[in-house]
């Protein structure tokens, strides 16, 4: 036998098969694996490329819209006019891979939010204390009184594990899932980009027009770093979890915003980070 | 007991400690936990801003010179001039997150490189095919004869676990490691970008005089993306083994570049997704 020379990947799709040869111990087997598909999606605004990012397909839509409200480009649904896949002169959807957004009023009210919330994000650069800072200049804390049982959050890593698709077929995914404050699953994306799976569920509540998130709870795989939690910052959400381990710019971001970050969210337990108030009952207590 | 309302991370370290509750379910109890840190890093060419990364503090200088050498900015240590930390006008060094770079010769070639470099990368857009497609025109395919056998193969996700240092202690790190057809250990780093780790592994080569990596194997934890697999490329690395997943355009980006590229290298075995004629005996052949 010999590899596939090619791989070809449908339009849209979010995983195909591929011929691979399986080494172990004990000799080798030929089998079909799956992969993640990673693509690039280029976001424009009024046709003007602003970014590209590699997603992989499916809820572009929601992509995009969360993508544009992370980053401060627009407040909410009622400022955008239409999101489209762009279609070639001929009418032809290319490759799928270019959204092109129309905003509602005044570009330059865009372009402008744009600028402001550079600030607030990580290319104000020199270090994270001075990004911290910008940030709590330019956005303040969250404001809920949202609190949630530790038997709760005990059972989210578990009820995202099964609503996951794609993951466990290729290993290769993210996913990332928002709750409301009795542990029910609202939506879940999964994504090669752990970022693109948070937009795509921040662009999901944003058309839904139930944005800020200031009574839900997000969980990731993985780990949580900085872009995380100014997503959901922005987007108001108090309660963030992650499988994994959080980065100290993260922490330092829960301290200054009063959000509640719990890391190592698995095997029937976690790790507090901040934001213990919300949390019942109350673990310092406990100790 | 209360947590800490505040995160002081010093000076360029790679971890800091941070006081948590681990709560589990017999109860909740208190201690300290190592985080990863995560600070910006501004990379700026004659003192224009470049760039800005999110970065593990350490080895900035290698990280800067594989930077510019995966975007096509210097071609080899002989471009380089000066890395030098930003000190304010006081002498300061600030955050210690700011990097000037100067450059030999003219800035112009360097900024043509770049853009040439710019169609190569994922801003070409549109589609992952078209992106091959940019990059078979642009880089060439690997041209290296290397051939490294299964059991060397298997004993290399050993060989970086052993070295890995922070990353066991903070859950938070990313690993990379360049490895001689012998299996032997030329250079790990680690990082809480996956990409800034393998950049770091190419500036170390590079400020050693020691590129094209022709004869080596890169081997990063975690997954394999398109990112990872065209810095690769830019270095002429023949075999990436990873140890978790590669994506679909990671393995198309393989196949059309004629590189090695083997995915869940853990447990003594691995699957091999392209390039089988660098692994002896011939996994082919066993099939």
């Amino acid at each position: 036998m010999s590899l596939e020379p090619d791989l070809e990947v449908p339009r849209g799709v979010p995983a195909v098969r591929h011929r691979v040869v399986k080494v172990r111990e004990h000799g080798a087997s030929e089998c079909l694996d799956h992969l993640a598909v990673e693509e690039p999606l280029e976001i424009r605004l009024g046709g003007v490329s602003l970014t590209v990012t590699m997603r992989t397909p499916g809820d572009d839509e929601e992509l995009v819209a969360g993508f544009l409200f992370s980053e401060g480009i627009i407040a909410g649904a009622e400022d955008l006019d239409v999101i489209a896949r762009y279609r070639g002169p001929d009418g032809d959807p290319d490759d799928g891979n270019v959204m092109n957004v129309l905003l509602k009023g005044d570009l330059r009210v865009a372009k402008d939010r744009l600028r402001r919330n550079f600030v607030a994000s990580s290319s104000c650069g020199l270090c994270g204390k001075a990004t911290i800072d910008a940030i709590r200049t330019a956005l303040p804390p969250v404001r809920s009184d949202l609190v949630i049982s530790i038997d709760r959050l005990n059972r989210l890593g578990a009820a995202m594990h099964e609503a996951q698709s794609t993951f466990e077929k290729t290993g290769g995914l993210h996913a990332a899932g928002l709750f409301d404050a009795d542990g029910r699953m609202i939506v879940l994306r999964e994504d090669i980009g752990r970022h693109n799976a948070v937009d795509k569920i921040i662009g999901h509540r944003v058309l839904a027009r139930a944005v800020p998130l200031d009574r839900q709870v997000l969980m990731v795989s993985g780990r949580v770093s900085f872009e995380i939690m100014q997503k959901a910052l922005t987007a108001g959400i108090p309660v963030i979890a992650a499988v994994s381990a959080p980065s100290s710019l993260a922490v330092q971001m829960a301290l200054a915003a009063d959000m509640t970050l719990i890391g190592f969210a698995r095997n029937g337990g976690f790790n507090l980070y901040s934001g213990a108030h919300r949390v019942a009952p109350s673990v310092t207590e406990l100790v």
